[in-house]
């Protein structure tokens, strides 16, 4: 998993770490799962903990499309860099339902 | 993160395997979207990264209801345990879109 | 749009009115789209009711699968007729995320 | 079901033209569904077609979310009508996984 693009996003450091730690709390998580399946845990007590991992998941992506077009898409606009509009738009298709 | 119920499922050595190698996988997946944050990458890069692991987990979650029908409630089912579809309809609330 | 396999399913008239009404409140909420966009609302106003005909969707299909599984499935699987769950199954992997 | 902002969008009519001719054929499936629940029709075949209308709907948000950023969110932000920013990832947290 390769950084595609040479593009980069400078965070705040406050911002940095939040999302740092939420992905730390979805890495435990499925940590979680896997002693679960270890010890032969119930199936549907597992699917429990991963629709959660998922919700975790779509909670990252909200607030980073959110930080994301408040921040590069405005300011892209702003100085007249269109191209932002079709990678945001491309993203998005992944992102919605 | 604890299994709140008192039923166990034992499931065969390779499809253990392949259920923790698979969580195996999004767990690398989530280390290396920490890693991009870390390095500042742009956001709709990270975005493409966590919605692959959205799938990963769908898919994960889609080959454990398989085998918890065709395993644990068919035999519940044919044993007359009937309570076990209350569990699944429950289950499948969290899973379904 | 046919009735692609041969089997029926018999509904008690009270739960095929409830289904019925279901699908007539989301006939009604996708006509008032139409006379949205015939009004030239605002993209987002639409798109607020849209995602409400999804979620009306989603309702209409757990409350479909829970009497299918409910009914058709426990009969079949204790019937002998396992071929349900394979039915079932790839049902699920169009209704689950 | 009313238009609750006091914000209009003018679409070209080929547009326009466009998404109602997505929303009649959602509107002509949901009839569809409604005639086979009415022919007792096999539960997983109604939940087939009802998973097809929930594709189509979110083919038409995708389309309608394009239209919306394309126009009036990069319009408003480079009039500095920045409270489009707001409306727009409210009606995201709406529209994403």
């Amino acid at each position: 998993m390769e950084n595609i693009s040479e593009k980069k996003t400078l965070r705040r450091e406050d911002e940095r770490k939040k999302l740092i730690n939420r992905l730390k709390r979805i890495e435990g998580q499925i940590r979680g799962i896997c002693g679960m399946i270890e010890n032969d845990a119930y199936c549907t007590d597992i699917l429990t903990q991963s629709a959660a991992v998922n919700a975790a998941i779509n909670a990252f992506n909200k607030e980073l499309i959110g930080s994301h077009i408040r921040g590069c898409v405005v300011r892209d606009i702003k100085a007249g860099n269109d191209e932002v509009i079709d990678d945001l738009l491309s993203t998005l298709q992944k992102l919605m339902k």
